[in-house]
């Protein structure tokens, strides 16, 4: 049986010294009050922070920061000892130096390893650990850092070795981040929605008032972001193999893979999964927005009325097969487009890719996803039809929201077509494979 | 190349020793009947009992609890041997010990490991490990543990340290548990399902049929249930966020944090992931029960009966713009509410919430959480719409069961608000800082 | 720090060296032209190849097996150090040995080790660790595989000792593989998908032209594949649960467990994972054509036609009950059936199913799962109504796709429901608990 000591009896040092405990480890508490120490687990010692250091040569420093100062008072008892460092800052990037550097300068003779600063006390205690249960470890004593990765295998959780302690700012950071690769697609999904939504509004709301007196607010509900949604959505789509196509085409130019892309290509091909994801979520919310378009108010006064007028009228409607074709034609290539990007999400949750292999991974992602994209564009081409061309739809010369989210994905499909003509396909390939 | 020697012939002992073989062990079994033994893996010697412990060091002990004693005869061949126990039983606590204490017991010079118990038979053979990959292993001699984790390890399943063989009654009981944390969420929206459907029975079934004589009994199989798996969603929903709210008020009241909750708050808090995804299921039902609202006979025959109507009495029906807007604003909100709903059981999955910091999780978690339990209860909200007011709507004085299923919710918000106010917020930040 | 040295400055080794040099390795790369190098991490060595040798016990030779036989000039240098093969071939079993063993022969004194070819040279350079972080490792010498598992840890990567270097074979081909399990599923489901279709046509689109020439291609796009998919959906369920039955009824009438199942029979139940979620991709896409339908263009004309049709006429079409029953319930019966069908996909997810044990997994995937195909099969028989027997529906004598649908489960279900009588269900649990 081990013995492991903790300073602190604040959160984390209770919940940490509550796991060890659990996981057979004999705890030691040091606390600048021993006797009013509460809820710590039974069994365990609390001592003052000098008697404790004295009882295991590994000691976990559940202490903020700020509060640091008062071990240089104990430097005696710590030499030698490995301590372990699990603060967190507020703010990234709050000190010069790191926490755990921090710590190694007040305390010279000491192994400071950085350890645990990921994990919550709550989720800890608790058990409930839903966010990462991953521990990234460094120190420079590749010792001590062995010691503590034990530990934390020996709680369930799974130690990184992240190398030496130059690496606890980006450790300590990483609990700060919120998103990061998330940030860029959802700012531009944001934009690309705004524009289009006003871009509709001239178009739907304002348009008719201004020509017709007719209120028609109530399309900002429904009826826009039906437009917004899957514009967007298809934009977003297209944009996540167009930096592919731009990088063959770079190489072509180059004809050598061996020089680095531009920054903004490197960080657009990377993020290239949270933009194809967002656009995964619009393409969800296109699909409700469409489903639920029977059930609206509108749509079912409209059909009454139109029955009403026809009956009053006594005009004929014949059936159009070129119609029905055409409507459900349309529909049928939207429902297989959603169906394949609904596999391109199930393929890119973690458990589900960490069990293909590669080229079962690019299979689905690559191929599947340029048809994703075939099928999509397909889908808004003839949903537009003819529309195109009449002049009718070009309410003040704007074309409709569709032409607009129409244009990079068509120009995307085309020069996807030239590059994987053969001969342009093999002159890729040869410089891809990098054989001079 | 180590030997591991196998004790019984029958469905775990053949599986190990297979899998055993297959990952480079030299494999030999134990057997009442060795010449009769069959399926077993080419190449693996079979003998009796004694022969076959005198092979190897460590025995793998694949034989019900029930036909231990007879290994008392060995005890002097086992002296010093590690010994795995992979029992099972068929009921939990059906013995005043564990099985592997139990074998402790019967040879007291062995070192017993508890171990691969979770693993089934089936699976390790063919190879599909659906189910729990983990191994827990637990034992008083931590060579022999080590020994044997390594061996798991080596089999490509993940080892798990319990600390000493009093662990093994915990162990032999995870097999037999059928989600114990799903019971209270399931009994209690099982529950609020019968209390809302005969509530709903009352009111639209019974009551016209007393007042008006009208058979409306086809309403059990959809119009019902679309009212009672809604109203439990956003029920269970609110149910999730509330023990936070009464967690922060105890907080405030006592001023500490370093006190224990009650235990019924405390497991309450622990299934709130459970409950809430259990409404998620309820929301999904009344998504798909709503969407195909308009291919149900009856919607279809009212629809074409009061254009019938309509065209007979030749009354207009003028468009309302603000019915419109109701319309389409309450279904507009119900799909934001689900939209985010069905992001935060994705982020409830264990693969992505490994791959979050907690920062990310409780900003998903709570911050979105709440935006999805306000953008519902807007839904109903708006949904209900004037419908509270107007008498009409009250038969037998009950209030329809939307009004029901929005006190919760609209309570819980209200409670909220308040404890976000600066000065209260500020001073719970600070008992939970714990900074006295 | 320990020092790795890598032959070969091409794409991999190029990865390799700048994550291994992130890590904390120093680096050393072996090169036909050190000076010519970029891209190289800073702080690497670039050396000849056999002054690169010298640096390191520990080499990874990232260059093409067809290169390989320039190394025999180093045999000297080579001598006793670890050699570690990252080759992958182009096609499966190209040639008669794999990579490593052929390495191994050409270096006699050396100690091979297969490892990293599972993984891609971009993904590990650039974080985005998609597709499997399992590294697959063997190797004759223990030490040697060893210490490259090791470095493997320190990358953030998952070993998996595969054994001796025999199995480098297998480990070759895996990177290769495309889907095999998913293989016969899909096949399957494309030939009954093809049948079905043709069936359908010969139905409802060449019947109602020979004897009305009444032009409905248009319901190829919709009508059609929403008869097909749900079909096919229904039958592969019904093939998930068969294989079980009938290994049921073989066991009981061999008597025994202690005897292999045939081949055909294994493989069956190996892909039945498989088989149920194409099942379930059919069912989603059943799910969606049905809820369009209200949108067509066919089916609102087809209202509107009629409600003018009972207009003019002055027909009354009065509500029945029975009618609007039947409707909701197979509706509803669908709905259910579906739900259940999604939860099955869920717990399938590696990371879900990692997290319950065999008894809950068992429990969703058995019982759930016959419930699951209980609804689905009542749904098509409620639907199918009275249609069995009236003779309108059978043209050209043939049954509506429905029928031939129904037939294996409906089968099935009675297999099953025999097979848990009491006395049957108790001699099928006495073979399988193997008690003789
Ligand atoms: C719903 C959805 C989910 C998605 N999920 C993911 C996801 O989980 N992970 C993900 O990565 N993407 C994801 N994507 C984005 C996209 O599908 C992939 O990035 C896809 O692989 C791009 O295909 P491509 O043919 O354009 O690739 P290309 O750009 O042609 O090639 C990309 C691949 O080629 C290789 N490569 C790239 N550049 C080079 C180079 N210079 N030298 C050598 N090889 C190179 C790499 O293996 C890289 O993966 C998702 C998209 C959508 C719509
Ligand atoms: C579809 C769906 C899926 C869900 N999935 C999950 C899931 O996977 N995991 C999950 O946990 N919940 C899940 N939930 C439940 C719920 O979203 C979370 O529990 C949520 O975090 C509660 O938010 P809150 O603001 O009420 O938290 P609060 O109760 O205000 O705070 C809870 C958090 O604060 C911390 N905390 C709590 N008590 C204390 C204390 N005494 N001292 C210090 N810190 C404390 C903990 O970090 C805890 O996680 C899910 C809900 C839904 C609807
Ligand atoms: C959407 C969907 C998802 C699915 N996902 C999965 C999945 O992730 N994993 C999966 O495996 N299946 C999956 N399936 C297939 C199916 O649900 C399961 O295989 C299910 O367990 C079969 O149930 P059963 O009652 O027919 O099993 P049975 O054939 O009666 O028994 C099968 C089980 O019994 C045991 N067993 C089988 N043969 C023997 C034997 N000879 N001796 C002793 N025990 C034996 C094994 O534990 C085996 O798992 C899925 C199906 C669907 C529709
Ligand atoms: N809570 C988490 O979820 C979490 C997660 C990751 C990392 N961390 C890190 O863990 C460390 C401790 O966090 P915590 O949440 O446990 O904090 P806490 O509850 O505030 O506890 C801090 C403890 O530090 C001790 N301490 C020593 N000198 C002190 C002083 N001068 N003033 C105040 N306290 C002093 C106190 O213990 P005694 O009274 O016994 O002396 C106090 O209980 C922090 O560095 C934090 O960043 C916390
Ligand atoms: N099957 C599973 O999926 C699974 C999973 C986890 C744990 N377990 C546990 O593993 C152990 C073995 O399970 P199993 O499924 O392999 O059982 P089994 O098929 O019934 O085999 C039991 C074996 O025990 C041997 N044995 C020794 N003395 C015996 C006696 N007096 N009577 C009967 N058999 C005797 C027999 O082997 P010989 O004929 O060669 O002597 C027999 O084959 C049990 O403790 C079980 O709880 C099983
Ligand atoms: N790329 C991947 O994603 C990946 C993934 C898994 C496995 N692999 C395996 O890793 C190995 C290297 O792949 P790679 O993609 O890095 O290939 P590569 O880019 O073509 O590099 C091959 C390197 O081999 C060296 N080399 C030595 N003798 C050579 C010769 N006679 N002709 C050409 N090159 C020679 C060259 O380095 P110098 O110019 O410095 O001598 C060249 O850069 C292959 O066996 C491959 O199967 C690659
Ligand atoms: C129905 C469509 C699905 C629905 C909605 C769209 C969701 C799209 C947005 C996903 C957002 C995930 C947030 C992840 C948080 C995070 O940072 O997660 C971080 C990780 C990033 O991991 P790495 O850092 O390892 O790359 O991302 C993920 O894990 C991505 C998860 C993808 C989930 C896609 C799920 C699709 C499931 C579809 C199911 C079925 C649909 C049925 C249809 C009717
Ligand atoms: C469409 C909505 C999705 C659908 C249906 C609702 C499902 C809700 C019920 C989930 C039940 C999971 C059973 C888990 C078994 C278990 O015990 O699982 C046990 C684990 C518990 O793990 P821990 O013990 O680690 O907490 O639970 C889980 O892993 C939870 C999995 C959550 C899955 C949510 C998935 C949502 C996916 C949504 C996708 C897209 C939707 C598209 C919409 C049209
Ligand atoms: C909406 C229904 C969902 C949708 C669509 C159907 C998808 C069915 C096809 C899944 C294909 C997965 C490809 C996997 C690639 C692979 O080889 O994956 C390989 C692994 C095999 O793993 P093993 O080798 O460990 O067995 O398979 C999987 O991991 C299976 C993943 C199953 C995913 C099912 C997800 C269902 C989610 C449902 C969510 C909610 C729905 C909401 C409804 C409106
Ligand atoms: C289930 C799947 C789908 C169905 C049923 C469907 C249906 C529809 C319908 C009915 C419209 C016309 C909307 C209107 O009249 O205002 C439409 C438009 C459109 N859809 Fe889809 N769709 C599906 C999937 C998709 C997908 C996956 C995409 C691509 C990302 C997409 C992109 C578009 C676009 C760009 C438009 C034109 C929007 C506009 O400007 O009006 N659809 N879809
Ligand atoms: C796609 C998303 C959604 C749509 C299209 C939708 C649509 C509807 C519709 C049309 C109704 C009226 C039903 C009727 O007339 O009987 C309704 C009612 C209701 N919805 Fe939703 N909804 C959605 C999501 C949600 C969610 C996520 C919740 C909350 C958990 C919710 C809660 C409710 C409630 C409580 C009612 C009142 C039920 C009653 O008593 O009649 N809805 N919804
Ligand atoms: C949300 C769930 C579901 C709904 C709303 C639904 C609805 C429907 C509807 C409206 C039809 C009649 C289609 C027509 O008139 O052409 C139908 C037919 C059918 N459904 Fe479903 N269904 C659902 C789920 C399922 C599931 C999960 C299965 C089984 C795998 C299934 C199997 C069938 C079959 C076999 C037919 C007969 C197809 C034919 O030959 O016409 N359904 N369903």
């Amino acid at each position: 049986e081990e013995t492991v000591c903790v300073f602190g009896t604040g959160d984390l040092g209770r919940s940490l010294g509550f796991k060890m405990h659990q996981c057979g480890y004999s705890v030691v508490f040091g606390s600048r009050s021993p006797q009013m120490s509460s809820l710590l687990p039974s069994g365990a010692e609390v001592l003052s922070y000098s008697e404790a250091a004295q009882k295991s040569d590994i000691i976990i420093v559940a202490i903020h920061r700020e509060h640091y100062y008062f071990l240089t008072e104990l430097t005696k008892v710590l030499k030698g000892k490995i301590l372990v460092d699990v603060s967190n800052n507020l703010k990234i990037n709050q000190y010069p130096e790191s926490n755990a550097e921090y710590l190694a300068q007040l305390l010279p003779g000491t192994h400071v390893v950085k350890a645990f600063n990921t994990i919550s006390a709550w989720a800890l205690q608790s058990g409930a650990l839903d966010a990462s249960r991953q521990v990234f470890v460094c120190g420079n004593d590749s010792k001590a850092k062995q010691r503590v990765m034990n530990i934390v295998r020996t709680l369930g959780l799974t130690p990184l070795d992240q190398g030496s302690l130059t690496a606890a700012k980006e450790i300590e950071n990483y609990p700060l981040q919120l998103f990061p690769m998330w940030r860029f697609p959802l700012y531009l999904s944001a934009a690309l929605c705004i524009f289009v939504f006003f871009y509709c509004v001239i178009r739907d709301v304002i348009y008719p008032y201004v020509y017709g007196k007719k209120n028609e607010t109530f399309r900002l509900a429904i009826s826009i972001p039906n437009r917004v949604f899957p514009s967007v959505a298809l934009i977003l789509l297209a944009l996540v193999y167009l930096p592919g196509v731009l990088a063959a085409i770079l190489q072509l130019y180059r004809g050598t893979k061996y020089r680095r892309f531009p920054a903004w290509l490197d960080h657009w091909m990377l993020c290239r999964k949270q933009l194809g994801l967002v656009a995964l979520g619009f393409a969800f919310l296109h699909v409700l927005y469409t489903l639920v378009i029977p059930i609206r108010y509108f749509v079912r006064w409209r059909l009454k009325n139109m029955t009403l007028t026809q009956a009053m009228t006594n005009k004929d409607s014949p059936f159009s097969t070129s119609t029905a074709w055409r409507s459900d034609s349309y529909v049928a290539l939207g429902i297989l487009g959603f169906f394949l990007f609904v596999l391109l999400g199930i393929t890119s949750l973690p458990s589900v890719s960490n069990t293909v292999n590669w080229r079962e991974f690019r299979f689905v992602q690559s191929k599947l996803g340029y048809l994703t994209l075939i099928l999509c564009t397909a889908h808004a081409l003839v949903y537009g039809g003819q529309r195109f061309l009449s002049p009718s739809s070009y309410k003040w010369y704007l074309p409709p929201a569709h032409v607009l989210a129409l244009i990079i994905p068509c120009t995307l499909l085309v020069i996807k077509f030239i590059l994987i003509i053969p001969c342009i396909d093999k002159a890729l390939t040869r410089i891809r494979q990098g054989w001079e």
